[in-house]
């Protein structure tokens, strides 16, 4: 019955029958999509005056990967093109009280895992997870945020030049009613889709108790892999990703340690050989500006640029998975 | 014949017997200790002029850990007393161009692991070695430091204050003949005697071709625990210790985690309840000074204080350890 209670339907709101019908697992699971179909028609309508579609577990456009869990939702509402939930996705996930730190190395590997051809997962709050999904798109990937409320619910605020962007290169999806407010208990639930549509689950900054670790555990269940970032010792928001790797999650540096992992299910895009220029106007463009044919060293750049290392570090790592800098001993970077 | 050439003596050196008992390994072994044992004669008067030791093998102040390797050295020449030894030791080892981060999780570790009732050893080198020798001597432990030249030389410059701090509070040791200058080679051979000495190595920074490695290559040949510390995956620093985790070391976040795999084998000291406060003068008293009864964030303590956080870190830990400090959620210290 706890699934009725999560869902907020309590089991007093059910007829007899229907009480009768939980106690058999699979009856109860045909049980809770007539219900969800039900509730589904007026949302359905509502979700296409947006532009918007529902995606229900019967439907060719339901990820299969997700169908494997043991508790797939039964609809997905999509905001954005559909086609981005079935393609080869990793999770990155964290704080929401990010570090510079850790939302350096999230971007660092988004962009990475994006520009190898996996679209990155992530729940939409701020810090890591923002950080993830804004890295995805600027590398010119894909990204899938899963909301823990409605599609028409404006949360978290100040997230509007963000979802646009996911909505362009990606999509938003939620299992929520489209007007469900962001109910604390509707965000464990909502991290088990995170896990459910990707390949594995990257953590990259959590405090003891953050939901990003619920994400884990429920990756760990569905039999996805697990990587966690490691960080300063004396910093509190490394001791989720620490305590992950005790318990077996692969330590992750780079794109690297993950595409070696997942490489008997997805076999990464080869780096392109270019070394195309940065587009103008971006971080990357200024980076890739002050760099010259002798080494520099990032010190030195970081200076120039009146860049923090923390951000100098991931485009210059990014401008190498591009061909477009090489890394010289001593932390010092070149043109490629 | 390696253990020869390793050694300095080479094949040519040796006459046409001595050359065929080489093929034995049991019998190279005896030639070995006869070839030390003459050198041994001048070597040991002039080690007692100083007022140091030679322990040989079969000496009863010979440490029997350090038996237990494939390779023990014939002889150590002890600046100290020998006794410290033989008591229950965790190698604490690495970069010698450490970062701040690295000493001060080098400082935290070896002021934990002294207050257990450890002895901290490591390799006398600048960096995270010098910061882990005087840590554990600050925190009222004893060190061991293992030299890769003989006790005569001077080497590293400037480490006179330390040599006496180790000699009064442990002791310098090395398997060299007392002039021996600090060869490249020498190194490599002495990290084995850091390890042998040790119930487990705890590599705290070390660049992918660190000697710190070597020391942890050979706890685990000798079965001993390895661990290391993680760190900022965009730090070259950090890299030894990741790969050392990936290969199965235990991440380690501070002195609990060596403590519980150790706990077949050794039973911490409990932690003194008294919560006396730190003798005047140092940087403990300052900080225990700085401390209320109130809460206070650590960022006001470090801003207070005038130290980076890198060194309030380790300093509130010890004092919490010692129970001088309590720390509350959100970084935030008073007194205990």
């Amino acid at each position: 019955m706890r699934r009725f209670v999560e869902a907020g339907v309590s089991p007093g709101d059910l007829p007899d029958a229907a009480s009768r019908l939980l106690l058999n697992p699979h009856e109860s699971a045909l049980l809770t999509e007539l219900l969800r179909r039900r509730f589904g028609e007026r949302e359905r309508e509502e979700a296409l005056r947006h532009g918007w579609c529902v995606v229900d577990i019967t439907s060719a456009a339901y990820p299969e990967r997700l169908k494997q869990i043991s508790d797939p939702p039964l609809a997905l509402y999509v905001r954005g093109d559909p086609a981005w939930l079935s393609r080869p996705a990793i999770a990155v996930v964290g704080s929401r009280n990010a570090t510079l730190y850790g939302r350096s190395a999230a971007e660092a590997l988004a962009s990475q895992l994006a520009l190898r051809g996996l679209v990155v997962t992530s729940g939409f709050a701020r810090g890591i997870d923002a950080a993830a999904h804004r890295a995805a798109v600027r590398a010119g990937g894909g990204t899938v945020a899963v909301l823990g409320c409605g599609l028409t619910v404006d949360y978290p605020r100040g997230h509007e030049s963000l979802r646009e962007m996911v909505a362009q290169h990606g999509c938003l999806v939620s299992e929520f009613p489209l007007e469900t407010g962001p109910r604390k208990e509707n965000f464990p639930r909502r991290n088990r889709i995170i896990a459910g549509l990707s390949l594995g689950v990257v953590v990259v900054e959590a405090h003891e108790k953050s939901g990003a670790l619920i994400t884990a555990r429920h990756a760990a269940e569905q039999g996805r892999e697990v990587f966690a970032v490691p960080g300063n010792v004396f910093s509190p928001s490394a001791r989720g990703p620490h305590r992950l790797i005790k318990d077996g999650a692969k330590l992750t540096e780079s794109a690297e340690d993950i595409l070696v992992e997942l490489a008997a299910v997805f076999t990464p895009q080869p780096l392109a050989s270019g070394g195309a220029a940065p587009a103008a106007g971006t971080v990357e463009a200024s980076v890739y500006a002050a760099l010259t044919p002798e080494p520099v060293h990032a010190d030195e750049l970081s200076r120039k640029l009146g860049l923090p290392m923390a951000s100098l570090m991931p485009v210059l790592c990014v401008l190498e998975l591009k061909r477009c800098a090489r890394q010289h001993p001593g932390k010092r970077f070149s043109l490629a």
